[in-house]
């Protein structure tokens, strides 16, 4: 059979199986060894694709490392964004939210590195964030748990103060476990008062597992 | 009368002067026009400077205008943060910085709008602010004023928020006044009661005279 006798519609779902893995690849790749040394040979190997075919679906190496970044960054954020909505107190998905994509920092400084280094990863990360950041302060606005004027520079404000943080966390300059200062100064920020806020940021932070692909078609709005 | 024979004090001056003349010229077309349509030859004509001279000082374009840039962010936080300083309570200086600094966007949006474009422009704006906006914390948490637990965190984040806001405002998705609202969730967030945020961060904000070009060695620290 050759190419032209295969159905559009297979022919079409082996291309994103295709492309699909060797994101995967990538994405471990970085994540083990960080994105400066990666070479298009150790991705096709460990996709398990001829190295030629890479180009199909990639023009450069830093095609390849900026979609792994930008689906892993749509990924964690549909992530912490979809289990944040379980909390009934917006003030908790909120808090709870800032310090999941700080200890992302932590936990995953290979991906995190590259997500900042990329050109527009302020906009890259807020596009992320925001169909959950959205519904999270709209939540807390309408319940009248958050005191906030101005919704829109809320949230431009609470995304980049998250990706600073994480800039900071990753080059040393503070301190990996400021995760709850920050949520207690976002709060009050909010409107809660002092006590609240700091109860509130200093809970438990259960665990959650952030797989580096999903599909974010379930995003709020 | 040689090159070689000039004495090199002099000679040295005078490149600075050429350079100084090359980047004001530039600075004022930007601020005229924009940066996408700068010509080397209108800068040089402006500088009064011959064309060919222009390569002596800046490799490229971009070059030139990263430069015009950078100078103005450090001038204009020097001007903001000089006169920052002068307010005995550091509550008003945050509130007036950051209100200025969205001011700024509104008033001068081909220079911003450059700024936010620039790679970089997260550092480039941070480090610009850094040696006020850290004088001016820790003055507020000296006093008791603020009570904040993690100053670099504070840091970083209030350069990314005003930074982020500047950016929203540009493209539109941020209300231009929205300066009011966002000392208010800075100062709630440094720890003070929102109705004394509120009184603080909607008093009269004198204009001050932003000139792109300041001597930034007077920076606290």
């Amino acid at each position: 059979m050759t190419v032209e006798e295969i159905p559009l519609g297979r022919r079409e779902r082996r291309k994103l199986e295709t492309r699909r893995r060797l994101l995967a690849a990538a994405g471990e790749l970085i994540a083990e060894r960080g994105a400066a040394t990666l070479r298009i040979n150790d991705v096709t190997e460990r996709a398990d694709i001829g190295f030629g075919t890479f180009y199909t679906y990639f023009e450069t190496k830093d095609a390849l490392i900026e979609a792994v970044v930008s689906d892993a960054v749509a990924a964690i954020a549909a992530a912490i964004g979809t289990r944040a909505l379980e909390y009934d107190d917006p003030a908790e998905s909120a808090s709870v939210s800032y310090r999941r994509f700080l200890r992302y920092a932590s936990d995953e400084p290979a991906v995190a590195g590259v997500l900042v280094s990329l050109e527009g990863a302020e906009q890259l990360f807020e596009n992320a964030l925001l169909p959950w950041a959205r519904e999270t302060l709209r939540r807390g606005i309408a319940s009248g748990r958050f005191d906030i004027d101005d919704l829109e520079l809320a949230l431009t404000s609470v995304a980049a103060s998250a990706l600073a943080a994480i800039r900071g966390i990753l080059a040393g300059r503070v301190d990996p476990g400021a995760g709850v200062s920050g949520a207690v100064m976002m709060l009050r920020g909010f409107g809660l008062d002092d006590a609240e806020a700091r109860e509130i940021a200093q809970r438990p932070l259960p665990r959650i597992e952030l797989t580096t692909r999903t599909d974010p078609s379930g995003a709020p709005r």
